[in-house]
């Protein structure tokens, strides 16, 4: 009946073929069972850091609870949350951001789903950057929009840019999304870049998603925001990844003052609230101690991604452009294969070392790339490496 | 430029038109006002029961977080939690319910989006009764589908039943979303009518969704689930209201067989998962002691609503139906006014009573209702009807 049911309202192509699985999963799943048989795996697909929560959020969480009144919050977060975010952009970033137009929400997915829901209402084309966060094109399409993939490569730091999004730009356009740092490839926007993106979409009409997810976990010059360069972005972030709560579920969205009734009513609908505890815990993370901690873990990304973009050239992988946040390495494969979903299927059935697909990140060259992630120790990266080299045979 | 865009996009009637606010928010925001100034109110609007969470899920919480890992869980979510839920199916229900088909999600609200977004993808007409909870037609509406508001009444204890579903099914129809108990009326659906929808859902085509987020809270006979009588019914449930763990946000469905690989994506790209440290608390949620609590608790509100199903009458009110569930009255107000809405407010700017206007839930009626919870200790209802009654004067 159900079967029925898609396929007859789906003709051409129906939500199971549109909504792609994420296909590292397959490969976790194998790397699970070699693992039940007794193999050691090194995994280098996982995009979630391998540090526990910092100890005073953790804390922060278990006062809380030991109260025991875990109850909803006002559907835009706790107000001292808010008021710590808008702390944190006057600090980080010397941009006023009022707490009415910030909203907590539950992890960044609610944050896109809030902005999403809210603008995607009559359809209209979305611009997305190949490669890119395989989830943005998925939540595009649940919401009644198209996704447009855009490609991007190494003359724009394989992120989108004003000129590409002129080119890619169409009546049907409603808008763009970007992530710097971005997640395959770990590259940022600048600031002039950013300016020149705030400039094209606000003469074009369209709203501007900026994914700020991975800020915090930058080896350089620090990630500028969206919103130091315009007051209708749409900006995403987390508590995931830089404050490493993943499993806390909270991440928060920044929309433009026109929309915060909107979100409002939205959030009230699609969420109730975040998560109360997550919520409370995380007023300590902004704390200087935790800050502190934070900072030694950033120290140590840093040097296990040095570690990488130094030996895996060596291994024969392309590294085009030097990826400068997150946790990832996009590194090209090319020399040995043009199925790289293939080629990662035999590094952990011979070599035991399971990392992402090209496949899971788009079309766009694909079939050459792997993403390393840096979410293990050194020594599990070095010992991944080993076995890489074995399995490649000499360079 | 982004009130353009909304205005551009949506030239009949924009977002912010489409997606009701929760009225009762502004009857809160006042409520809180008065408070500040001093003022004693009392609560009989809110939808959160007033226990704390039980001190075993507490605990179950507070000894995770003490070993300080707090990792995204499968999409799906804890194995061990899947399986907890599968018994409680075949302990409460007499029902086997295999774990692949129960998705663990933030709050019921997640369990809704997920069923939903994976049906609605061509639009559609969903049915719905009025009065009903106000979010179903806001996430039906966000999702590209057209809620059909049907009016229910006294004949059909305020629900959909299968006539009803018959007289408003039209080739566009979708599916139907029910909820028992109800709110706001804490109406119940029996075995003989489930029985009836699930052969007429059969027999039309398209989707039954079962609310099933206050069994449990139920006062005379047990809810029955509608998986008692269709495997393909999609079952949302949640862990807020009859298990104390509303700020914890979370909930499950529970999905034909056929929709477990679309559900297993859509999880992945909507929520990557549920919050774990509420997964881990909810494992203690369903141990013999746990219940037992619970069990007092429901006992608790049986008396508090019987106190009211005795009072309210004899101020005027009319209750029609006697609600076999939740924590919910609905009551009609007509002896006195025509606009349930400002009464509510009078009640509150007077006799410093807050209730929830009928506005809340839909348009059929809905000016010559009120819904009041018993979310507080019976002394607080005891003050709430007093002041009421010198509020109305005699009868």
């Amino acid at each position: 009946m159900l079967e029925t049911l898609l396929t007859i309202n789906s003709p051409d192509m129906n939500l199971l073929d549109k909504i792609q699985p994420f296909y590292v999963m397959q490969l976790l799943n194998r790397a699970k069972a070699l693992e039940q048989a007794g193999a050691d795996v090194v995994h280098m697909e996982i995009g979630e850091p391998d540090f526990p929560t910092p100890p005073l959020v953790v804390n922060a969480g278990i006062e809380f609870l030991s109260k025991g009144e875990v109850k909803y919050t006002p559907a835009a977060g706790l107000s001292a949350l808010r008021e710590a975010i808008a702390r944190f952009y006057a600090e980080r970033y010397n941009v006023e951001v009022p707490v009415s137009r910030i909203f907590v929400t539950p992890g960044a997915s609610g944050a896109v789903l809030l902005a999403l829901a809210g603008l995607l209402e009559r359809g209209g084309e979305v611009l997305l950057s190949d490669p890119g966060y395989p989830c943005y094109p998925n939540f595009v399409r649940l919401l009644g929009g198209e996704p447009r993939l855009v490609p991007v490569g190494v003359e724009t730091n394989f992120q989108l840019d004003a000129a590409t999004l002129g080119r890619h730009w169409t009546p049907q356009a409603r808008g763009a999304v970007m992530a710097s740092p971005s997640n395959p490839t770990g590259t940022m926007t600048d600031g002039a870049t950013l300016r020149e993106i705030a400039d094209f979409i606000d003469a074009h009409g369209g709203f501007w998603l900026s994914d700020e997810i991975y800020h915090g976990l930058v080896y350089g010059e620090p990630a500028r925001s969206a919103l130091e360069f315009s007051e209708q972005a749409f900006v995403v972030n987390s508590f995931s990844k830089y404050f490493g709560m993943t499993g806390w579920r909270l991440g928060w969205a920044v929309v433009p003052e026109a929309f915060v009734g909107l979100a409002e009513r939205l959030a009230q609908n699609l969420f109730i609230s975040a998560p109360t505890h997550s919520q409370m815990a995380a007023l300590a993370a902004f704390s200087p101690d935790n800050l502190a901690e934070l900072e030694r873990r950033r120290c140590e990304f840093e040097t296990r991604r040095d570690f990488l973009l130094r030996e895996l050239p060596g291994l024969g992988f392309g590294i085009p452009v030097r990826p400068q946040g997150a946790f990832y390495i996009y590194a090209d494969c090319s020399r040995w294969t043009d199925d790289s979903f293939e080629f990662a299927w035999r590094l952990l059935e011979e070599a035991h070392v399971a990392v992402t697909p090209g496949k899971d990140f788009g079309l766009n060259e694909q079939q050459h790339h792997l993403r390393f992630a840096y979410t293990a120790s050194l020594r599990h990266l070095n010992e991944g490496l080993r076995r890489i080299r074995d399995f490649l045979g000499p360079p």
